[in-house]
């Protein structure tokens, strides 16, 4: 990789294009973050720990890492999920293996953090894993890497974690409190264990919920409304929904009481579920409309899609794959009932990139609720954003969409999955003004909404 | 935009792909239209007034253009949706919110419409707006704008519009008689509210077009049969059909019978609705054997799916939705009777995107019946025309497609539409002789040929 | 086309890409082809005759080029599908429609063989025809054009056949005996007429593998076993399974003898017969488990999809259709219980390119076991397999993928159709070093593993 490419990285070869994106990326190259969803865990900001080892910090917890791994034949506790391991083992296995991580998403972002956080210009290799691993624990026993210091480095602006309704948020309290991040830190409200009786434990953690209420459906609601305005006043702006399928479903009082019942009891079919599921999903639209928490859905991933992995390893140890989505007929008892509501806020996200240009685009660019969410998980990289901005951007423009959302656990990689979210936008505005599709001065003006106008509005920041 | 983005709009950066993109672009730019599905009023065509006034002309009518104003938060009223407005007013919310459509294909189309109609080089912007409106304003009131005068300018050789089966076609009859433009204006035949008893007034709608025959379901195919021969003997050469799938069944007579007599009792429930809808298109198909009218499918969009727009604006006001198509087994019994029949023509359009590769060009490069449609409506525009040649020619070619369907009710587009679409092909036509997966010569002959011969043979013209 | 255009085919127009492009080509341009899935007749090799006429070797056999001619109006017959045909006149209908292939894939492949193997430059036209047919016929009687010579000639180092489970492989044997051909001929076992309730004569069928045995479940299964070591033994490494959905269920074995005896009885319906098919595929992969062959699905087409053509052609005459495909839910059983055993390999192929990035990809990418089938059939183009790519390596990168697989009965056409691979591979691999995804050392390795290492590994050669 010659300098050339570094900074050129995910532009066309056209000098002309080329020169036209790297003018517009350099409009927004140091723009504060905006990371309106994802999951960082705000204890570790609130704490402020030095990271332990290299292993820890950039293999375990990231899944994107670990799975492609595992495909390869490593044992994921070799890479320390679920199991402690030697941290310098485990950085030898990926560094041997780097070869698989070529033209992947999280090979660029991997790459681009080691060199842009720690200098390593190297390529990963058996040969240079121990110089590379040494190098990295270096810098973390320093100051500079500590999480606090990171957060700032990094330029972010806003950071919503994604935490359980039960959760008393008290590390987002602390940061709030101690001023120690210049950002702001927000929680996100996720209720899916609780509104889905397929999951397990679902019964007990309602009766949580309910703290000692009645365990009636009305309660039940009082007791999520209560947990939302907790929420709120914690400086949530948004309430997070991870479906299997986005089905709502509006219900009279009385037959919600009665499903409630059933699937509290365990006595519930699959249909049952399926229905509880879906009216819950309008119940929580309903509260967004009222507390004004923006209303975001990811759904169609088949979770914990291996059981002998989910056995071994536990819940989010990769073995997530993504199915179909349909979101036009699910979703009308939602927008019927909520759609033309002023100041409710719909964020829509897929992983099916076949609905970007069937489904979202078209009910973004007619619904005000309704914001394009930015690609999603396994398609979070440079020709999927490409593919995504193609398919929307022609029937819906690009102020219907919700500005990129890194949706990351990985600490160390937000700056340069914004980074390449905003290069590959300064790629397509480039090649729009080089086709004669959007003025220069005008794709400026995008390129900078796109880090700031754009999110904040959806996200009302 | 500078001169060289204007002359080479949707081409390649590569100068040598651009210069032969551009000649080829050449051999075509004057080309007459062919527009062999749309929207435009024959009654307007006949009256020829004079446009009112730029709302009327521009916004109004235009549900890709109130659309997005809409989910902005722009109320339809004030756009003169449903509701008198003052035109000035309606247009300042659009130039206003001009940022809105940068990127779109509405947003070329329009830009260029106004540059090349109405000479405005500048961007529309709430300092330019007032500007702008009086420009358009003062032209529509000369000659020149009348609807036969743009007729001819634009080089229209042949222009369908789209009618009510019970439509007298007098509009048609005046145009022709009169001699009034240079083209071919033809109607087509739409039954769609004739042959689905979920649509409102069904029963009714039947009962007129029986005019007095026994309610039988021969007399209705009858009736249907003959309204389709007063369309082909006022120059109909096509029947479009609007339906939420492709679904077809051949029938038994006797049950044909009774499912006839349920629907027109408002007994029959939604999988009888379904039966009788399928086996009214296998129906259209047989008709179209015997008469010649080539059958065209619009499927796969639910229409109105906000109830509260439709009360309040009627139908038709942009909240129309695509959803998924599936046409290999729904087209089956279809195809099975009709679709080795010589002579009988078949158009395929779809806005599902995943149907193209997988379905459409596979049927058309295989039955003789069967064409590709040209993208519609959501996916009328340049990337997604690029995805479409790359999904559809590599194994169907360029030769068993439409042609190119403006499919639109805004008169003044037509002629940037059809640029589209053409420069769109020119540098398809360019990337792959640049490849070198065609030669130089057989690129020039194929985009003369997509403009000509190639929507003749489909249409039959 | 130039000079220029023919070396440099497929890649990019911008000079620097495209030169990138050419020099990783050249890395594998003479590389042995490996070709793990076919349908070249081991009978055809072992005999070694010479070809009787372009039409035989050129058009009858090969269902891309009939089907197109065929959607033109040109009767199959005509081209010597079930029927004698003077060949010069089958030459003369193909050559004056030539038009009809231009941007497809089957045009690149057959210009460039005629080019490569005969020397031709000129377009095939009505003019041309008989010169072209002439110099052809000439050629096919040499001795350098019969079989085994172009084997050798084409540098096949691996070629896999399809044949049925009851083949006794003579002409296998023959070949490996004879050692006539420099690379290794292995035969595929196919069994789906086996295992399929609803295939034409599938009781009498099961009946002759049986071969006596008593009609059980357990003794079908033992039967299965054994032609599967038949196969094993004449060299097979992989067994096929064309199925119209993946779907899997195990069984416990009472039921499974139920089932067994239902669809041999003729008494099933079309829910056993699924059931007995998905129960089928489960047992095909748990013997892969056993004997070790690699288990191919390529699922989704709907077979003979016309009847009228079928009764009088007979069947793949070219009727064949895609339908949408879905892996993730189908799989479910086979995955829980195989998809983690060493040693299982399992690679899925589509024609539904929705399925790369949202179901093959991720599947891929955690799943030791399952592997990327490269696009097949009718997306087994240039673009095509750049859209295969852009999909599939951003999450699971280029080692989990099978290779390249022409899956072609035109023995012809197998150098120009790795050619092409090669080429597009190149081309986007270029693109990824000039846009900064791929480091240029890297990016020579994986261009040499692709059509190597990567196919060595997933099909166990």
């Amino acid at each position: 990789m010659t300098e050339h490419t570094v900074d050129d990285a995910l532009f066309a070869a056209d000098p002309v294009e080329r020169g036209i994106a790297r003018e517009l990326f350099a409009e927004v190259r140091t723009a504060p973050i905006i990371s309106p969803h994802g999951h960082v865990d705000a204890a570790m900001l609130a704490e402020d720990r030095a990271f332990p080892d290299p292993t820890a910090l950039l293999i375990t917890p990231d899944h994107y890492v670990t799975r492609l791994l595992h495909a390869d034949g490593v044992d994921l506790a070799d890479l320390g999920v679920g199991a402690a391991v030697d941290p310098r083992a485990a950085w030898r296995l990926l560094a041997g293996r780097w070869h698989l991580f070529a033209g992947t998403a999280s090979g660029f972002w991997f790459e681009r953090t080691l060199r842009d956080r720690f200098g390593v210009e190297d390529e990963l290799t058996a040969a240079s894993a121990d110089r590379v691993y040494d190098r990295i624990a270096a810098a973390l026993a320093g100051e500079r890497f500590r999480p606090q210091a990171l957060f700032d480095e990094f330029g972010i602006a806003v950071l919503a974690t994604t935490d359980d309704p039960l959760d008393d948020l008290a590390g987002h309290a602390r940061l709030r409190e101690s001023g120690d991040v210049r950002g702001r830190v927000a929680p996100t409200f996720r209720p899916d264990a609780y509104l889905d009786p397929a999951a397990l434990g679902f019964a007990s953690r309602v009766l949580r919920l309910l703290g000692g209420r009645p365990a009636s459906f009305d309660a039940y609601l009082d007791a999520l409304q209560e947990r939302r305005r907790h929420f709120v006043a914690h400086g949530a702006f948004s309430a997070d929904h991870g479906v299997i399928e986005p089905y709502t479903v509006a219900m009279e009082a009385a037959d919600a009481e009665r499903l409630f019942q059933r699937v509290l009891s365990g006595e519930a079919d699959a249909a049952d579920e399926r229905e509880f599921r879906g009216h819950m999903l309008w119940q929580m639209a309903r509260m967004s409309v009222e507390d004004g928490l923006v209303m975001t859905i990811h759904p169609g991933v088949h979770r914990d899609h291996s059981p002998a992995v989910r056995r071994r390893y536990g819940a989010d140890a990769g073995a997530d794959i993504p199915v179909p989505v349909e979101y036009v007929r699910n979703l009308k008892p939602l927008l019927d009932d909520f759609g033309l509501r002023r100041d409710f806020h719909l964020v829509l996200f897929t992983i099916d990139e076949t609905v970007f240009s069937r489904e979202i685009a078209p009910l973004a660019g007619f619904y005000p609720s309704v914001f394009i969410g930015s690609p999603w998980w396994f398609i979070d990289a440079p020709e999927a954003i490409a593919r995504f901005r193609a398919a929307t951007a022609e029937s819906a423009g690009f102020y219907r969409s919700s500005g990129f959302v890194d949706d990351t656990r990985a600490f160390l990689s937000i700056p340069v999955r914004h980074e390449m979210a905003r290069r590959a936008d300064a790629a397509a505005l480039a090649r729009m003004v080089v086709d004669g599709r959007i003025r220069r001065s005008r794709a400026e003006q995008i390129i900078r909404d796109l880090v700031d106008a754009v999110p904040r509005r959806a996200f009302k920041l």
